[in-house]
């Protein structure tokens, strides 16, 4: 059998990949960008993991498992999976980023709140403010939180905000069992939010969600924290409304375009954070990575179910 | 009876106090410097509510309560309570700070802990580094921290840094049960610590408790998060512990000079958050000091007890 990875994996973790998975061979592709040898073994691969290019997933006809390194799998939404479904799996690695997405979700919404990012920017001054800004700070306790995306991340953040005495309510779908399930339910607790967490994935309902009008019905002085996915949001719609005052701040760890254009507005928008991309990150992801695509091997080769299959029906 | 105030009340605060203190009148002195008239009203007044100079006190034959607008009461350590304590009861606002001053101290660790002071001056840059970045990043869960000082606010950190899976160790009086309480613990503790929360008063015990040989003895790569006051670390210490890499970064809220001067080290040594003694700062403060000193006076007027007495034998 024939494996496929274009993860990021240095020397170590690829000479681990080769032991565990041998007897099967492991085409190993340039993260960055395929080459033509990359794109020709991953179309005579049976497994690939890592992100292929969605152009190629179509012509792969060999293949039966692609195992994602991410958990969003929005760019292939434009696939006709009634018919690819038939042939090939996807799993993603749904859970696995919860605990340091929920980290830097906090991190930057208490950067927002305790003005942690005016002091980093004051220290390239030498500048002592803390008189002016003492009466500027909010906390997390007492305030409202509405968590939107009640998956594994939503479930760790409301976990930790419950601990700073933030008043929490959450929005997904029923299966989840949230607080809020229908858009009239989301749209009567946003004028009460003080902090909206943004934990979606990007799904034909989801993209654009959050439009000027919606936005716009948050109470005045709120934060906005994206963690799900940049088409979730209305980035001019956004940028009007910290303009304006209307919104005190927004922390983005994802945005429309990535990377972001060095000409993008949002780098100079007034009180925001954008942790790039980053939120998912830690000193371990790719031993953890490689950790959940060897034990869902495993299972391919025992023809056990796999552990995380997307469900197309639904987008995630 | 004659009051006194130099806390920075504007004038709606003023109007209530003085509503709420009549008959009594209250003398508004200037808070960042008294005049003469306010050093003569302070010195015929029985109840003074804020920072009265060291050097009055003695000299205040009326004054027969002090209500400190802070928790800390260092810069009266060197007088002689032996024989003030006969004619003066001093209170501080215990307990006042916790939720704030360990939200702030969160919020610092968690940006040194997920590069959100980096990712803040990369926007500066307009500058993508996702991939770079994200192999840094540590986690909150997990990790090993260590609360010295089990106050109020040794008490917040410990609620929230275990809803983020954090393992926490206390060390503090006896009389609190922390998890350590002698010297020796503590060291032994040190070299298991990832983060290092400093919520000590200052005392004749404390001052310069960490000096270059105890902060050695902490994890290498570990971080100090000092919330107490400037004179329980060594700076020097602490400057070069930052300089060699064998701290990975420090989230001071108190330093030794405050307001930092523009010529001092800290403001460009690697990875320091400095937050400027802004930690209890929130939009409320005004009005819970007052409601704190307005509290303490219906005690006082009716002979109660009052509350959060200063012990000058342990010194806070």
């Amino acid at each position: 059998m024939q494996i496929f990875t274009n993860v990021e994996f240095g020397e170590r973790h690829q000479e681990r990949l080769m032991a565990d998975a041998a007897p099967d061979e492991i085409h190993f592709g340039d993260p960055e960008q395929l080459s033509a040898a990359d794109s020709a073994a991953l179309l005579r691969s049976e497994v690939a993991f890592g992100s292929c290019p969605p152009e190629l997933l179509e012509s792969a006809s060999e293949l039966r498992w692609l195992q994602l390194d991410s958990v969003g799998c929005d760019q292939y939404r434009g696939l006709d999976w009634d018919q690819l479904s038939k042939r090939l799996t996807v799993t993603n690695l749904r859970g696995f980023f919860a605990v340091p997405v929920a980290e830097t979700g906090i991190a930057s919404a208490l950067a927002l709140m305790r003005a942690v990012d005016q002091l980093i920017e004051l220290r390239q001054l030498r500048t002592w403010r803390s008189v002016e800004l003492r009466p500027q700070l909010r906390t997390l306790a007492g305030s409202h939180a509405l968590v939107a995306g009640y998956g594994a991340i939503g479930q760790a953040l409301k976990a930790r905000l419950a601990a700073f005495g933030c008043l929490v309510q959450t929005f997904g779908s029923l299966s989840s069992a949230p607080d809020l399930s229908t858009l009239a339910e989301l749209d009567g607790a946003l004028p009460r939010a003080d902090i909206l967490f943004l934990a979606l994935p990007e799904t034909d309902r989801t993209t654009m969600m959050f439009g000027a009008e919606r936005l716009s019905r948050l109470k005045p002085g709120a934060i906005l924290v994206n963690l799900g996915r940049g088409g979730l949001v209305d980035e001019d719609a956004l940028l009007r409304l910290l303009a304006d005052g209307r919104l005190a701040g927004a922390a983005l760890d994802v945005t429309r375009d990535e990377p972001l254009p060095p000409e993008s507005p949002l780098w100079a928008a007034p009180n925001v954070i954008l942790t790039q991309h980053t939120a998912g990150g830690s000193a371990g992801e790719l031993d953890g990575k490689a950790d959940f695509f060897l034990a869902n091997l495993v299972r391919y080769r025992s023809g056990l179910p796999l552990s995380a299959v997307v469900d197309w029906a639904k987008g995630y």
